[in-house]
């Protein structure tokens, strides 16, 4: 059975390993008529290089896109779409150790079970957060398409170990400021004290995790497949397939388990001839379904587990306890590199849905807003 | 497209609407020689039906489960199994007004854009709460099977409102009290409270929601098919596809977020022969695969939206903005309804896992146990 | 894993066994706004009838079509449509005699070995040609999604044992003929031949095969999800799933397996303003696209194979040859009851087809012409 | 909507086009720890090369398959397997022509409606033959994991234009003739003839199609997944899935239409404790499942369309009747290439339903036999 697909309409399927000749990804059901070029891919994956500062990992990355299928004159063909990026830099001497001492909090042990001992440890080999090269590719794709219906995607640290994001954020100030600085935060105060924080952990050899809100503006109401593919659980399982998440919520989220009634139901009202509603505690979505409002998401991450720490771990060729004190090129933080990457999977998960009800078509007229 | 089936080797069709003829589901994939009789599905829908008391809906709902397929002389065929409930004690006038006057929080307004103004409106129609009917027939088939490998599953309220359990519960509270209270709550006293909470709000004509935490027990380790159909990320999925639904963590989940990567890895260690760790921050799963421990989840649940109070909505036909003021029968609160849609939601994703990886054959031996 | 279901955009799950309860389908991605009634359903059924002549089985099947859910005040809701006949008339007493001694040319033995001697003999269970009422089922709702195209599919026996059709039948013919003979034949002549075939080996304990011809005509021009989900793979993938097809073949078939370039190549023309082709050896698909012109399938079928004459066989149960004499009500010739069945697979391909492409939309427009 | 992929446990997906980067396949499903190398794909690649006679195109291809993910120390790891092929010796310069004049018996009109005009015509593009090649690369994975259960499959030529092969031939004849001749056939007399045959009709410019057997030997009976993923159903949807291929039957096909059930049914025998039947009319399947006797199947490809004899078809853009006269590399009969394809597509088939049900394991024990 396989689990490296995704989505129905708008068809993402994986693969590589992080120490592997590649990481790639094959999207079917892009509609012909696409204008989409290496160039379109590269601007995606380049938001999610590590930052060039003393927060981040120092394997450099270069994460050159090349389209091998697909696109003939500068346009989609209808065929699938495959992209892949070329892995340089990479060193997998260190990791040697981790075969036989499973790494806490890595999927180093369940890999060995499940693969029966044959995964690609190298680098996390299939688990690495490298993979998710694959997802911002797709994603790539998929806001290309997202565009034809004037959706924009929008997503931003918000927490960060203990250093929370209080004040109200407006769009603009995610569209001018995340990409400014090194945590992906719209508000430059706390993500300074964010950056901060990175760096007392790393000095400490600890990590740290966080939260990401993805917001998604003008995705047309009525969209969904309710019962089992409704809207939020397509985009709760996706994120979940990011590597270090730990919880998902839509709108008002576990908030809303503390509200009442009357207080959490979004009251419509009619406004210029639209139908909102006056708070947005669903998060865009009832019933599985758009209705027109900001989808809006929060994605909780867990800190990155590979430490300098010691840390207690297994042998597991003597089965017996053991300790670990690993050496290598660790992010102290991963949330700022998840943004992008949250970004491409509610991006993925909004264009296969649009597309199953042909709210993209499938002739060249769809993209003439592009 | 479709979006009534869920799972790959364990799959579930639901079918029915709230006010319709039947609720009905097909389960393919059930392996030959289980042991199935109408009792064990009724078993499980009795859970699901409204405590007898002063905090629920008033709308008796006999809910018979009647199997229609797929089991003869006692056996599951290995054929699909299709079981329904048969709709009674229908009123369905008082959804007239729901037509042109959208419910705030209710999927009335999306499920009319969605489908052309064809929907069922009556009774919500396909979103209301009683598909969970279906859930939880495949869920006791799936809970059937996993008894093979000797998994349990249990879940129960850990808050409603204001009011959330904080003391440790043991899986012992969980097995013995849960079903004894309305609010289906491990601790008897918190229970009492959280009853107390409801018909507070039921007089003032409101409504609450909750957290329900689940668990299961002896799930082996090395199950889960990264990268998309991640156990988690299905798990997270399921539970989103459950009305009301608007947050999922495992494990940990957001607490993870403000933890420092020491403090949240889980650390193995060996006991009696066999892996753990000694904490389970990963609630059961680490990069997309059981590794053994409990595996947990936290799901949060809106409070209903049908409430008594007069409210603010649209009329669709007019156009123009309008009040609502709700008469029928409503649960104040569904969460204590939700535990064993929950438990179901769970079963029914082991179940398929297990499948997919053969740790549950398709040859009678495997129930030799029960 | 469960192979019960089958499209993509138009899903086809049916469930139910010979001597069970109901033989059931549910049909999800019907778009919402299609009149449906039980009586639509319920003419494609009697269709699929036994004739009431000498030639036919003689176990009477009331065959009402009941829908359970998905269709509201007249139209399709959009919802999954479950429709279910339910079974009367059965004497299970004979197939006491097949548990151990596998009918020739049945699934009998296949059946016990793949389900593990669990599956529902009686009748054939799940291997009886009785579950195509599933298909006719589906095909009824296809049928009529396909008129918005305005598309006929027109199905007729072409040879019955060594009788066949030489002459060029006009599609006149076939919709004038088809149902006012017991043999489902366009040509008269040969039809009275064919039941006096059929009549001679029915006297002999014996039985035939045949040959069915289907014709979609009007299916629009670029339809087919090319490489794997071709037009052509999906039309021969259901057939088979027709109990006794061994053989399919689109447009010149075999033919063409001895024809030159020269000849087999449709040469293109204009006429009208439309282009078609002087010839349709490629029967309507090219590249697994639909090219404009009529689809053409054949279908061959086997000899029922219950038959009375004495046959080898052995008993499974003391694993040893032995013999078997058949008695009960056996048709000495299914082709004429295949025909509606091979109209009912076209139409649910060629549905499934053209909704995924958005040729069918999901709103009530579509079906403007009905 | 996407068609790329096909099979549930050993999933598909293939990408590339004749005259792009590269032909490449994704292989999902296949258990960790087979050995697995770019020789072994090699192998099956090498029979697909033209023939290095005057009966071939001249289009030299390499072919040489790159193994890029899935594959670590020579044993796979369970994640997915992508294998390329980089095209080289592209002219394309002859499809300019076909862009706005669709060659008849092509795809280029029906992939020209179907994706707006934006297909990749050069060399037919996603609708060349070449593209076989992805199905032979996962073949090659398939057949190793077949050779597990000891399954061997039997590819041969029986008949080219009018020169059928009428003797019975032997597996012994099969595997030592069908490489050691141009055009894939066991009878060495019969492929003499049917050289001189392509030679004569090449001359006049003109092409020739043909038939091929396909036997799997020692398929274990017992699988396959009725009703609508019967084993013969979807054999013979990859078997169309094939370009060129107009007709598909397993065991006696066509010619059953003309028999009784008593010469068509196969006796059941007993023979050194094993189950057997005395005939083989089935092919190997009933009811879908295999029952343990060789599965045969018969696939007829219609002559090669590209033909350098002057055709009728029409100009796109001006929308008016015209001439065709084709120049470039073409095969005047392409049926003895499609003798390794037809070989991969069954090994695919037979894969992927013996993982659907744990036939193959997912522990390396499955392949100690190798």
């Amino acid at each position: 059975m396989a689990g490296n697909s995704i989505g129905k309409a708008f068809v993402v399927t994986c693969f590589g390993e992080s120490h592997g000749k590649c990481i790639g990804v094959v999207i079917e059901g892009c509609p012909p008529g696409l204008p989409l070029s290496e160039q379109d891919i590269q601007i995606e994956l380049d938001k999610r290089k590590p930052a060039t500062s003393s927060i981040s990992t120092q394997r450099i990355e270069e994460d050159k896109a090349e389209i091998l299928s697909g696109v003939f004159n500068g346009y989609t063909t209808g065929a699938p779409i495959c992209i892949v990026v070329w892995n340089k830099n990479i060193d997998s001497e260190p990791y040697e150790l981790v075969k036989e001492k499973p790494r806490p909090g890595h999927a180093d042990y369940t890999a060995h079970l499940r693969y029966d001992g044959f995964n690609d440890y190298r680098g996390g080999g299939r688990f690495s957060g490298r993979i998710t090269v694959a997802y911002v590719m797709a994603g790539a794709v998929a806001k290309k398409l997202l565009k034809t219906l004037n959706v924009e995607i929008l997503a931003h640290t918000v927490q960060i170990g203990s250093i929370k994001v209080s004040k109200k954020i407006s769009y603009e100030e995610i569209r001018n400021n995340v990409y400014k600085n090194d945590v992906r935060c719209a508000d430059l105060h706390m993500a300074a004290l964010m950056v901060e924080e990175i760096l007392k952990v790393k000095r400490d050899g600890d990590s740290l995790g966080g939260i990401v809100e993805c917001i998604a503006l003008n995705y047309p109401a009525g969209i969904g497949d309710p019962i089992f593919d409704s809207l939020d659980a397509d985009i709760a399982k996706i994120m979940f397939d990011i590597p270090g998440v730990k919880g998902v919520e839509i709108g008002a989220g576990f908030t809303a388990a503390s509200m009442k009634g009357s207080e959490n139901n979004d009251a419509y009202i009619i406004k210029g001839g639209a139908v909102l509603t006056e708070t947005n505690n669903c998060g865009g979505i009832l019933g599985g379904l758009s209705n027109g409002m900001p989808i809006k998401a929060r994605i909780a991450l867990k800190p990155t587990p590979s430490i300098r720490k010691k840390q207690k771990t297994i042998n597991l060729k003597h089965m017996q306890e053991t300790e670990l004190t690993l050496s290598g090129k660790f992010d102290p933080c991963i949330v700022s590199r998840a943004v992008p990457v949250v970004e491409a999977c509610m991006a993925t998960v909004l264009a296969d849905h649009a597309l199953r009800l042909g709210k993209i078509p499938q002739t060249k007229a769809y993209c003439d807003k592009l």
